[in-house]
């Protein structure tokens, strides 16, 4: 049995140990022998002044505080940050935790009739304020986590009816039975759900192919103030727009996921990996770009900039982290030719061993760090190559100078987690030294800068981390205005009284 | 120079050769002794009496009868059927050909200012009644040949920006110097438009991965009566519901579609194929799904069943046609795996190539018999893996038994066109004797009977072919209700005044 850190990241008993917040002080203090790194406790939680509930509480949900405060936020830095100055914001007025699909038609059915919002939850681990109540009415928040079971297997066809509350390693254990899988790892999975995943078109680990949840899904169930919608579990329609890519996306505004038919997979057989140091950054590109248009499909296909290999990978040069997998066939003639296409890159050991771990204690230690007035973010986007060294370039710039102007000084690292034929998904991590206090305030201004930098090089304001309240500002103005309009009418047409999520994809309704 | 038929598929060039007819009614007639097979030649459509235009002619568009007449309906059996009728039915009240998108704007600005709908007409080989005015006021079609040039490319990305009523070979023509493709060859290639493909969501004649059209488009732009939506060149995104799956299937009902970025590929240099026949239908779907579950992606896997097979490719066994390339590796282990996976399919050499053959002939063959009194269409499906016996044991118990009430007798083919990990696209092919003068009315009674069939086996209407008019009302039964009032309230907000292509996609707004 674990505890979930009421305040950050992941678990109590997962936390870091002392040691090795002793050992990334002392790292991080070799860097910034100046920085301010006092240790600050989080506050009491009960010590807090939780604000009363506005509704009664019911067979439908509860009101309690603990409930409440634990479900008001999502795991962005600025809410660990929030919660570390025992700054809670709005707080639900009650959490519901249905335990099947018509207590969910309950709960917006109670809400309709008394004109209060719902913000589905998921697993609470949005980095984007995507599940937190702001400047909103009386709100419940919706729970699905009873609702988690795999409810039906067709082997034949490789797929799954699985209820939307469930998390990423209980999903794998009820199919592991089967012989199959999701294989839909998110940095997030021990502590997100499928519901949320496919609300907000989650990014799964893998680098090429099948690891956006959009592509795994078949078919999508969801409840909505005017019904419940079902798609046809299709493996290909052109019976209109699809259905279910209006729901993908929709993070909650325009329903409830409560099930889905989803595509699974043999658990691969054959592997094969090697991880490449490239004498430059571009060259290192170069060879990404080549082999996601190469065909070869790799599962793996990360690339670290130095800065994010040194910290994180232990080399000071640009690392391609490669992997292929498969179920069905050996795959080293394939890693045999995406090496090719690496050019003079050169071949080294342990480099993916190290970023692999490196990569599960990431949210751990930027909580912890943050304990410390350190500044430890990422965000993230996607253009296509032609653009992205001028993207890189402006992204960069921006950040150095928000770090410079904000902070002092700080470090931005890069590295792409996934690669397509016409692009890549650029991933960047700040590394500053915060003033205890500001540390909320600090981040927005280095946020916002980044945000206009990637808006205006024509990227994405997310490739994987959604929307939520946090983007709005650019989203907007990303979207074309036209289909902001038509996605208005949707919502308009399933959710009249805007009570689902309000200030999240559309603007508030009055 | 060509001639493009005014009452038939493509060119009059291309028609088939006397010789062809007389062996095609010849082997009709081996099969049909009794059957009257008297030849029909098309009415005069000089002499048809085509209504009087309701709109002045102008700048903006054509009144001429001529004009009007060829953008009076598709390619569909049923329009062939009535062309050679001399029934007409609704005729557009003008042609609009613009030449610049302004030109677009302008014509749905005249339309919107006059209550006049509007039909974007693609390439006109729609097979759904999709572009036909039916039962409407007066009617604008929008043809966007002159909108037929590549306007830029990027090769480092490997996308293009391209006008939307460009035909398909010109498209590959204006690509070809950059070492390009887009490599999207559904069977209309000749005769269909990029804006067709994409409000359509057509699928290409490669069986699996790249091959819809929706996988290849990078971004959009499109005419509305509330203004143009350009969607951002992004390889992957993840903010909100993608703009692009709004638009694609919307089948003129949301917008004109007048531009896009398409993904490009290189040309492939790397080729293996083999068919292989197999003892039965059954092993052959197995070895198609394991094959279509392999993770191989062949760009060919197009099983035939006996009578499909004997008709068009002279095997009288399930044949399975596969095929594999890449522009970067060789793929001779990946046919050799696939064909592991057929167990005791035994190859054959030919069935390939008359396939082939067969397949671009068909069109023309189908209009030709019609002359003849035959009844020759083709419908399609997608389904689960697990569901497939049972649909096609269904529909194929379906078309038998309408084809006995309404023929007398007639022949039912199956061939999977596409295969995915989760299921089939199976495409079945009718083949039986009409009667001259109710032509017509025989196969929309077919037609209902296999619809019918289909949608009540858990299929979708259509696979590739569209909803257009004819499947509206199996397609309004398929799609979830409430994402039909999604549908419709985003119709609302982007076309108040239910111009667009109305009775498609929404029913009719009141």
């Amino acid at each position: 049995m674990t505890t979930r850190s009421w305040w950050g990241w992941g678990t109590v008993e997962d936390a870091v140990t002392p040691e090795e917040r002793r050992a990334l002080v002392e790292r991080v203090r070799a860097v910034l022998p100046d920085a301010d790194l006092t240790f600050h406790e989080p506050p009491d939680p009960a010590a807090l002044d939780v604000p009363e509930s506005r509704v009664e509480a019911g067979a439908l949900f509860s009101t309690d505080p603990v409930d409440r405060l634990t479900h008001a936020r999502g795991q962005a830095y600025r809410d660990v940050t929030r919660n570390l100055a025992g700054d809670l914001g709005q707080v639900p007025d009650a959490v519901a935790r249905p335990r099947t699909e018509q207590d969910v038609v309950d709960v917006l059915d109670w809400c309709s009739g008394n004109d209060v919002s719902v913000i589905p939850f998921g697993g609470g681990t949005s980095v984007v304020g995507g599940v937190e109540p702001r400047e909103l009415g009386r709100v419940v928040t919706l729970d699905l986590r009873h609702l988690d079971r795999v409810l039906e297997v067709d082997a034949t066809s490789r797929a799954a009816r699985i209820q939307a509350g469930v998390l990423g390693p209980a999903l794998e254990e009820q199919l592991k039975p089967h012989g199959l899988t999701l294989r839909h790892f998110p940095q997030s999975f021990e502590f997100s759900t499928l519901g949320g995943w496919l609300a907000t078109r989650a990014g799964g680990h893998y680098a090429t192919l099948y690891t956006h949840v959009d592509d795994l899904a078949e078919s999508l169930r969801v409840v909505t103030p005017q019904g419940i919608s079902e798609s046809r579990r299709l493996p290909g329609s052109g019976a209109g727009p699809s259905p279910d890519r209006l729901f993908l996306g929709s993070e909650g505004a325009l329903g409830v996921i409560t099930e889905a038919w989803m595509r699974l997979q043999a658990p691969p057989v054959h592997r094969a990996g090697a991880s490449v140091r490239f004498a430059s950054w571009e060259r290192a590109v170069e060879a990404a770009r080549l082999i996601a248009q190469s065909g070869l499909h790799p599962a793996n296909c990360r690339l670290l900039d130095p800065a994010e290999a040194f910290l994180n990978a232990g080399s000071p040069s640009s690392v391609l982290v490669l992997g292929f997998e498969s179920a069905d066939h050996p795959v080293d003639a394939l890693l045999a030719r995406a090496l090719d296409l690496c050019g003079d890159g050169e071949v080294v050991e342990g480099a993916a061993q190290r970023w692999r771990k490196s990569f599960l204690r990431m949210p751990y230690q930027r909580d912890a760090m943050a304990q410390h007035a350190m500044i430890t973010e990422t965000f993230e986007t996607a253009c296509t190559w032609d653009r992205f060294p001028e993207l890189h370039a402006a992204v960069t710039t921006a950040a150095t100078e928000a770090l410079r102007e904000v902070c002092g000084v700080g470090i931005v690292t890069c590295r792409f987690t996934h690669v397509y034929p016409d692009g890549p998904a650029p991933y960047y991590g700040i590394y500053a030294p915060g003033r205890w206090g500001s540390l909320t305030a600090q981040w927005d201004e280095i946020k916002a800068a980044v945000s206009e930098a990637l808006l205006n090089a024509g990227g994405t304001i997310t490739h994987h981390h959604a929307v939520g309240r946090d983007h709005m500002p650019w989203y907007t103005r990303q979207r074309p205005g036209v289909f902001g309009a038509a996605l208005s009418g949707a919502k308009a047409a399933l959710d009249p009284q805007g009570l689902l999520n309000p200030g999240v994809l559309t603007t508030r309704s009055t």
